[in-house]
């Protein structure tokens, strides 16, 4: 359970895949950019346990949401309301193993903007898709993975600089049946990582060709990452 | 049947895979970047026919042999021996329905060169990536396709220069075998394209899950391209 904005931005399963997809052990540091309300590290730590949490939101009663909601939780996460251009000098001087991010999925001019502003600055792109991958690499710890949910027709604008700041590249593509194109893509780098990319092959969401009734048809394991805190498994 | 030198680059399934990705059509023009021996353009026009093929190759041996390669199959071609980052001016005067090309497998510096000159300069990168895109991109026609085969882990180095120069972008990822990394794709972009980004589900090479023998054991599709000249199946 998460506090959200009525109106606005609300977390869908994306955030859950996400978290799902941080290979995260207790006691490491823990940092999300653009964290809204806090459901990805929140998920994160409800599965990993002990992480040291922080998060980073443009929007203050986002932020605020999202420090209720590490408090409800038991959480330790510190929120910074803050622009990733420009973040604080106390945050530009740590380190984390790991950096997630759910980067707005509409670069900017790309589409009518959201009547919300929330629900716009959350899904429209200010930021440039290039200083995300750049903030999170800089934020890395030597050997951290950065880790990322994106649509996949973004794929494009997100390998060129996760090629030039991380190694060891993973593509995880997702997609809502077998057979379909991919709708989703995990990114996983890694700083000073020295593999050649690899793409796995696809996570298919659901059972069967289409969809055919209300009743839900998950797979199992995608029943396991979105209802039982399963970590997603990256083949 | 195709003339090959005896030591060097000897073209493989990937040429073949690439010309059935080419969604040509009769009495259209083609240009081969680094064609090699010719193998991809004149296995594509003995699917469509009737076709103009062009290529363009670094090595004049090689040229020489695709150009006697196409008189056996009776094929028009055209073959320039030149370099991609110096093509003639007549070259440069002329546009093109379809540009292909599989360029060389490895970046520059990131292996041991191989002992033979013609297979290193095949498999070695001595034009960056980028021009490859950007010379395919130049001499296409407006709606034309350029057509690509790479390693999967060279994605980063061309999903980039691609989205630059290109639209409608598809990744057909290939695999060996159901369930294993993708270990090459096939990318496509279209001149003045404005589809997004596209990832097709991965075509699987071969039937069951390890290799048990020596026998044949390529999937259906896979007969099709490779043996009865069918076109890929770009999902």
């Amino acid at each position: 359970m998460a506090l959200q904005p009525k109106k606005g931005f609300r977390s869908g399963v994306d955030a859950v895949l996400l978290a799902a997809a941080v290979p995260a052990r207790p006691g490491q540091r823990v940092l999300e950019l653009g964290c809204g309300v806090g459901v990805a590290s929140l998920c994160l730590n409800a599965r990993v346990g002990g992480l040291h949490l922080t998060g980073v939101e443009l929007q203050e009663n986002y932020a605020e949401l999202a420090r209720q909601n590490a408090t409800a939780a038991g959480a330790e996460m510190r929120v910074y309301a803050s622009d990733l251009m420009a973040l604080p000098a106390d945050l530009r001087q740590q380190q984390f193993d790991h950096v997630l991010a759910n980067p707005p999925y509409y670069a900017a001019g790309s589409r009518q903007l959201a009547k919300d502003t929330g629900r716009e600055t959350a899904l429209g792109e200010a930021t440039p898709m290039r200083k995300w991958i750049e903030v999170a690499a800089k934020r890395l710890a030597p050997k951290g993975y950065a880790t990322f949910i994106q649509r996949t027709d973004r794929l494009a604008d997100m390998l060129g600089p996760m090629a030039e700041h991380l190694g060891s590249l993973e593509i995880q593509p997702l997609a809502p049946r077998a057979g379909r194109e991919s709708h989703l893509v995990i990114l996983r780098g890694r700083k000073d990582g020295r593999a050649p990319l690899c793409m796995h092959p696809p996570l298919i969401m659901h059972e069967g060709a289409v969809h055919l009734n209300d009743a839900e048809d998950y797979q199992t394991w995608a029943v396991d990452v979105l209802r039982n805190g399963h970590p997603l498994p990256l083949r």
